[in-house]
């Protein structure tokens, strides 16, 4: 598993070198229909490339643009080589590269790590050992007040919008970055409403969560496990406590 | 005014290396009450106070906490600190420093500059010479495409969250940065529905979208000046061209 985990490590080292040093203006060029049915851009395809490289023939694999590739292995890389990709295109600093290392469902992932390009930050998670941010221990924060603090994504429907009214709304536009705010008491919920979110967006994320005291659930505040299948499509709340379910549903 | 251009530089970068250096657990701290009549924070005083003394008498300065300052110059620094300021707090990487140089109102502000401190981004503008992101010259983009992509203030209306319908949106929450995001092209528009924003708060930044080929407006698309004082509050639009008004009003 250390092994594994040291690939995870290299893959988002070498997808942020290279995404800091190529050629912005080329990042939405289209390339191609992806596994999952979504278009891929240019800046997907040359970071999932490179997790491809470096995986090799030693786990299995899960990703946006290539689908399950079955190597015969324990493990699984379940992967968003770019997490807020229409960030990264647009200019909007704020996306990153998602990695986690499962076997065959969202539960029973034992390892994941975000990283934010923009500003350098990693968050990680291994299982029964806790979330970090930067090698630092986290902790998702609980408030009382009024400024409870909401990151949202991008399509909130009107609910949570409505929420926007009592709370500090925050839409930043990349699920596994968003939900790794919460982990680290930045924000108290993201809530993403609608079943919009593949499992490759939020596995390392989850656990993330999980790990710095949180809770993960599918949009109606439900458990949420699922297979690692890019087919199923899911909500997701993540936050600080069970409290804040009330809130949001 | 190079002078001045160098010394609205240095409180850039002054306090972008107090931030980064300093106990990010004190960030909230309350202090008391600013001139603006909101409260200041430990880290809203701790900038406004490196800006105050790199100034000294050669400026008149307007800020947040401390007001008006007449040191019976012809030039009036206009500063926010720290724009999002609860970001700041929270740790939400996207809060920045604005500071713009102008003489008593907006439309005669001539030089602006807004860092984004967790990436270093350098948004700066002179009037007539162009508006530049780490000193390259930027313009804002038009898009028609259904991706028309919308970054509004944090307390959109039901109106600018309806138009997250049809057009992506993102809420960030810091007005000057993400009116940068609109000048840069990253986003085709950044609008603040509702009257609550300062001259503080985007003197910067409108110099650096007009400069950069955009509009900048008050929340019902008219035009927008006003003196520099902190007791006036308006709505903003930033949009890459006249067309984005007939979306948003």
């Amino acid at each position: 598993m250390e092994k594994l985990i040291e690939k995870a490590r290299e893959i988002v080292e070498e997808i942020d070198k290279k995404i800091r040093s190529d050629d912005k203006n080329k990042f939405g060029e289209f390339i191609g229909m992806g596994a999952d049915g979504t278009p891929t851009n240019y800046i997907d395809k040359i970071a999932e490339d490179i997790a491809l490289k470096i995986i090799g023939k030693e786990g299995n694999i899960l990703s946006e643009e290539c689908g399950f590739i079955d190597n015969g292995c324990e493990y699984t890389f379940v992967i968003d080589p770019i997490d807020g990709t229409r960030n990264a295109i647009a200019g909007i600093p704020f996306y990153g590269v998602s990695v986690a290392i499962g076997k065959e469902k969202l539960k029973d992932v034992s390892y994941g790590i975000v990283k934010n390009i923009p500003t350098g930050e990693i968050f990680e998670a291994i299982a029964g050992k806790g979330a970090f941010l930067n090698k630092k221990i986290i902790r998702v924060k609980k408030r009382n007040k009024p400024f409870l603090c909401l990151v949202l994504g991008e399509s909130g429907n009107e609910k949570t919008w409505r929420i926007s009214n009592k709370h500090h709304v925050r839409a930043m536009g990349a699920a596994a970055l968003e939900m790794c705010l919460v982990a680290c008491g930045a924000a108290q919920a993201y809530f993403m409403g609608k079943k919009s979110l593949r499992v490759t967006d939020f596995a390392a994320a989850s656990l993330i969560v999980e790990e710095a005291g949180g809770i993960v659930r599918d949009e109606d505040g439900e458990e949420l496990d699922l297979p690692l299948d890019l087919k199923v499509r899911s909500g997701v709340i993540a936050g600080c406590d069970e409290e804040i379910l009330k809130v949001l549903i």
